[in-house]
C-alpha cells in the first residue's frame, strides 16, 4: 500500500476522484503536525510552507514531495536533494488567473469601474465617466515568461502594442518588441502601461527606482504582480505622492500583510490587491491534474514526471 | 465658402486640424439655438437630439446632416428625406469601448475587484477573495452584430465558448454556435453568462421574461448593454430578489436616469452602470475621422460617403 499524505484538505468530490483513480493508494488528508501520518508517508502533498528540515527527519519513508505552489524560495532544497527525494511543483497553473486579474484591473481603470461602483453606492446617476480605452495603448511586460506571455497574448487581442523586457532582451511569445533591462529607461517614456511579473532574483531586486516613474507618462499605469522587492517602497511612495504616474496596481509588497496604518492603503491612484491575483476556484483541481499525472507515473514506476525541480537550480 | 455648423464643441487641437485639412470651409462651433448659423449652414454636425422638424425649417441651406451618434430613433427622418438632405451617422464607433466595458465588468466580477476595492476602503488585508475565472465559461451573446461579434472575439481570446443568438439563428463572426430567439429557453441552462447588445425593435421588446432568469444557472451573470426594454423591470427585480442568478450588470434601463429611490441601486448582485459603456475619450476623434472622410467627398462632389442612412429603413 502506497501512503500519500496531503497536509491540506480538498473538496469531497476531488478526494473521491483520487480514490477511484488510485484504489491501491491510501490517501490521508491531515496536517504536517500529524506525526504518525508523516512517519508513514511515501508521498507528501503540501503547499510547501510547512516543510522544514525537521519535517524530513520525521519522514523516513518520504520519496516524493509534491508542492502545490510555484515559489520554492523557502524550501529546504539542499536537504531534500541530500535525501534523494523527488520534488515537483505546479509551475504554470497561475497563468490563467493571473493574466485575467491583470486584464481585469487594466480594463476596470480604463472603463471607470471604481467610479461606477462609487456612484452606485451614492445612488447618483451621472454620465461623466471620463472613460478611456485600452485599445491603442503601449505596454511593457517585465518578465515575459509563461505568465507574462499570456498577458501579452490578451493585451494584443485588445489592440495593445506589447514590449517584452528581460535581462537579455531575447525574444518571447506575444511580444511585438523586446528590450533588455538596460534599455528600460529609454523605453519607459513610450509606455502607457508597465506590468511586472518578475520573480525575485539578484537582477530584479530594486530594478525599478524613483527615476523610472519620473520617466513614465503622467497617465501611466504601473502594475506589480511579481515580487514586492522589485522597487523600494519609499521610491514608489514618493512617485505616487508626486503623481508621477496615474495608477499603481499592487498585488505584492515589500512586507506582507500590509498593516492597517500603511500609507499605501489611502494614497491616490494606488490599488491594493492583497496578493490574490493567482487565486482561483480552479487552482486545486488544476494542481490535482498535475499530481494525478505524476502519481500514475509513480505507480507504474515510470519517469515522465511533470514539473520536476532541480534542487541545485531551485526551479 | 462652405458653412459647417457644429452644435457641440470639440477640443482645440481637433478644431485646428479641421481648419488645416479644409481651409476653404468655415467651421462654426455653437448650438442649435444659434439661429443665424443654422440659417447659413450647408452642413450641420450634431449629436442628433437637438434636431427637430422646426430645425429643418430654420435651415434652408442645409444639404447634409452629420449625426455623431448611432441611434437615430428620435430623428425626424421623414422630414429629412422629404427635403433631400443627406444624413450620415457614426455607426461602428461604439464597438471598441462597449466591448471593453463588457469585458471589464465580467473580469472584475470573476476576479473579485469589487471585493478588493471594498477591502482597501476598510484597510483590511484578507486573502479570502473567492475569485473564479472567465476561462472555460459559456456565454450567449444576444445580438451578434458589429458590437456583439467584437465581444465574441474577446471572449474567445479568454477561452470562453460563444453562442450567438439572433432572430433567424443565421451565423455571425466569432460565435462557435448560433441559435434563434426561439431556442433561447433550451439553451439558457448551459450558459454562465448572457450578454445583450440588442437594439429596441418589436422582436426584442420584452424578449426576456422572469422565466428566462429561472432557467439560467444560479451563478449566472446577465448583462444588458443594449436597450432597457429588453426585459420588464418588474421581471428583473423579481428574479434578482429571489437570487435566480448571481449578477445583473445593467447599462440600460426602462427609464433613464434611474431616480434616487429606485430599488435597483441597492439590490444584491446588481451593478448599475449609468449608460456609459460606449463613452470614450476616443469617441469624438473617431467620429471626426468619419466626418473628415465624408467632407473630402463632399468638397470634391464625390459620392463615396461612409454611414449613409436610408431614411425609409432608419439605418
Amino acid at each position: 500500500m502506497t501512503n500519500v499524505l496531503f497536509t491540506f484538505t480538498v473538496k469531497d468530490n476531488l478526494k473521491e476522484q483520487l480514490q477511484v483513480d488510485f484504489p491501491e493508494v491510501k490517501f490521508t488528508f491531515s496536517s504536517i503536525k500529524d506525526i504518525e501520518s508523516v512517519g508513514l508517508a511515501e508521498i507528501i502533498v503540501s503547499y510547501g510552507e510547512d516543510i522544514v528540515p525537521e519535517t524530513l527527519d520525521r519522514a523516513p519513508m518520504l520519496k516524493w514531495l509534491m508542492v502545490a505552489s510555484a515559489g520554492l524560495e523557502k524550501m529546504p532544497l539542499k536537504e531534500i536533494g541530500d535525501r534523494n527525494i523527488l520534488i515537483t511543483n505546479v509551475r504554470g497553473i497561475h497563468k490563467v488567473p493571473m493574466a485575467e486579474s491583470v486584464m481585469a484591473h487594466l480594463l476596470a481603470l480604463k472603463r471607470s469601474l471604481p467610479w461606477i461602483y462609487t456612484q452606485q453606492d451614492k445612488r447618483e446617476w451621472s454620465r461623466k465617466s471620463g472613460s478611456t480605452e485600452l485599445f491603442g495603448s503601449t505596454a511593457i511586460v517585465l518578465g515575459p515568461g509563461a505568465i507574462g506571455s499570456e498577458i501579452g497574448r490578451l493585451l494584443q487581442a485588445f489592440g495593445v502594442r506589447t514590449i517584452g523586457c528581460n535581462r537579455s532582451g531575447e525574444s518571447a511569445p506575444h511580444m511585438e518588441d523586446m528590450i533588455s533591462f538596460k534599455q528600460l529607461g529609454e523605453t519607459l517614456p513610450k509606455a502607457d502601461i508597465v506590468i511586472s511579473v518578475l520573480p525575485s532574483t539578484k537582477e530584479t531586486r530594486g530594478l525599478l527606482t524613483y527615476e523610472h516613474f519620473v520617466l513614465m507618462k503622467e497617465e501611466g499605469i504601473f502594475m506589480n504582480f511579481g515580487r514586492g522587492d522589485l522597487v523600494k517602497e519609499e521610491d514608489l511612495l514618493k512617485a505616487m505622492k508626486e503623481r508621477q504616474i496615474a495608477y499603481a496596481v499592487l498585488d505584492v509588497f515589500e512586507t506582507e500583510p500590509l498593516n492597517e496604518e500603511h500609507p499605501l492603503w489611502e494614497l491616490e491612484g494606488v490599488i491594493v490587491s492583497p496578493h490574490v491575483s493567482s487565486h482561483s476556484s480552479e487552482y486545486v483541481p488544476r494542481a490535482l491534474k498535475i499530481f494525478t499525472h505524476n502519481l500514475y507515473e509513480w505507480m507504474k514506476k515510470g519517469t515522465d514526471f511533470q514539473n520536476v525541480i532541480d534542487v541545485e537550480k531551485g526551479y
